[in-house]
């Protein structure tokens, strides 16, 4: 029997297929070897001494010469700040110059260092570069929203195999974003409590989908997951944006981050994925109604025509048993796998 | 330069790559040879022969022993109809039995008749048996929305081979449907009008990215594809439900559709795709309001995080000019490739 679940973020619903669910291991890709990386790569733009392959750097950590992280803007943006973000109507349709920024965080010098095998002060130093990215593309009076993500693999998307990041500034707030914020000013409105914190509380009360909990974060599969061992990080402390993130929840979250992914790489033999920082547009920063939060998501399952025409999803796996299939994994921190 | 596009039918916007787009030919597969499919396979649960591999069949068409087309429920349905579809509240969330029909159309008994190869009259048979089904699932009083859909091709969503298509039956609205007809009814309530009609009327008027018109059907690329080569058929006669059509719209139709889908096969090398029939819920099948329509999704891209993200896609296509790469095609109707 299968069953409808309803993601109370965005009242989108679920199909999970309990009878035509895999059993989490079943997701393992089949018959993989872990990909061999080299450490320095002559023909990748993003390793140390192609620094002039890629556009001028916006801001370098750890000094040129032995830089640890670099911020460029992205070769191909999708976005420039060289056009104005006027709006047009034509027709029924309207349009605008494509302004916004689009930067790379190359998130180190190493080729094959990818976040699992790095030491939490370097995740941490990557989290800051995120949190100094928020900040500085906030400055522009256009900018609304700042989207961070990164994309893992090429089933995720991307085409460079060193470790990166993305940030995104836009002077849009897109329409998906704004309904979520919608629902949850409305449960606001009717409770006086925020809907996330909600949901994770309930969440560390039940245990049932949450994989770990530490000082400052909770990680879990939602009730509502709508891909196979979608995990979301959700701090403990209310904030709705993710750029009044203090020293000290980055230095936890570098170390839980570091651990999911790790937990991610073994479990499921390097998966792609995609990672989102889902924060509150940059007017509603200090709004009691909405909380930042990581989503990751695998890039295990293929959404198909009924996902795609009709916006419901059909997850092939249950969310707690994939919570617990991930618990089970004990990796020690500091495994370089 | 990009473009931001939004779509008036959903307010998403897209994000057109004007400068990092590819030409339209660039997205045909390289090095594709056409695959060979063999007219039967003694494998295949959809061969003749192979009929007690399926479920009962719930009605057939063209006589059992020489069957046309069967339609049947399927194996690994998503929705049945042997629960209840009574939600229930769960600490913050909400759930339901997954009650539903999700029906397997086999379109014809040959494992290699696709739809560009078939006789109009065949493809019309398959557009009345969607009719058909659309009408019989209608009738279960707990039943909101019916979604026909077609995966085509394993990077779809498929994993057989032999022509097929679906019809799913959902007691839930889903939201991403509720929201088009919200923003269609905030139209119709402002000007009286038919937005899906409004922006028809206006593709027929500027002619930039349409392909085809017909007697009863416009075809074109919308304007905020979200896709590369994404493609919408529009009846020119408003109508909000599907389940509305004419026995000349269907013939139409068949011939419409063929020509489509054979002109994708042609110029991109028998791309996968997805294809969804849009049509209003089953309680408002006669409003002025909406317009049913196909939706062809041509899988030439890869959502990343990005898109998973904020929503707004990036379309590395512009539809003026893969419409004007479709519509130079010509294929004589008939043309068995």
């Amino acid at each position: 029997m299968s069953e409808l679940r309803q993601d109370p973020t965005t009242y989108d619903w679920v199909i999970i297929a309990k009878e035509r669910a895999k059993r989490p291991w079943e997701f393992r890709k089949e018959n993989m070897t872990r990909p061999y990386f080299p450490a320095h790569s002559d023909s990748c733009p993003f390793c140390p001494g192609n620094e002039h392959r890629t556009p001028e750097a916006k801001a370098v950590y750890g000094g040129p010469g032995e830089w640890k992280t670099r911020v460029v803007p992205n070769k191909f943006a999708a976005l420039t700040t060289d056009v104005t973000a006027e709006r047009e109507e034509i027709g029924p349709f309207r349009k605008s110059p494509g302004y916004g920024s689009h930067e790379v965080v190359i998130e180190t010098p190493r080729h094959d260092n990818f976040i699992p095998f790095m030491d939490d002060s370097d995740v941490g130093g990557i989290i800051r570069v995120y949190r100094d990215r928020y900040h500085a593309l906030k400055k522009d009076p256009a900018v609304r929203t700042v989207i961070i993500l990164k994309n893992h693999g090429r089933g995720a998307g991307t085409s460079l195999e060193h470790p990166h990041s993305q940030v995104v500034a836009s002077p849009i707030v897109p329409p998906s974003v704004r309904r979520r914020y919608e629902i949850a000013v409305q449960y606001y409105d009717n409770t006086g409590r925020c809907l996330y914190c909600d949901i994770r509380d309930y969440e560390l009360r039940t245990s049932e989908r949450t994989i770990a909990e530490t000082e400052y974060f909770i990680v879990l599969h939602p009730y509502a997951s709508r891909y196979p061992f979608e995990t979301w990080l959700m701090p403990k402390v209310h904030n709705s944006s993710f750029g009044n993130i203090s020293d000290d929840e980055v230095a936890d979250l570098a170390a839980t981050l570091k651990q999911v992914l790790l937990k991610l790489y073994v479990s499921l033999e390097n998966p792609d994925y995609n990672m989102v920082i889902h924060t509150a547009p940059v007017d509603d920063e200090h709004k009691a109604y909405f909380l930042w939060h990581i989503q990751i998501i695998p890039r295990l399952s293929l959404p198909a025509g009924f996902e795609l025409g009709s916006g419901i999803y059909i997850n092939h796996a249950l969310p707690e048993e994939t919570a617990e299939y991930i618990r089970g994994f004990e990796v020690p921190n500091g495994e370089t796998a």
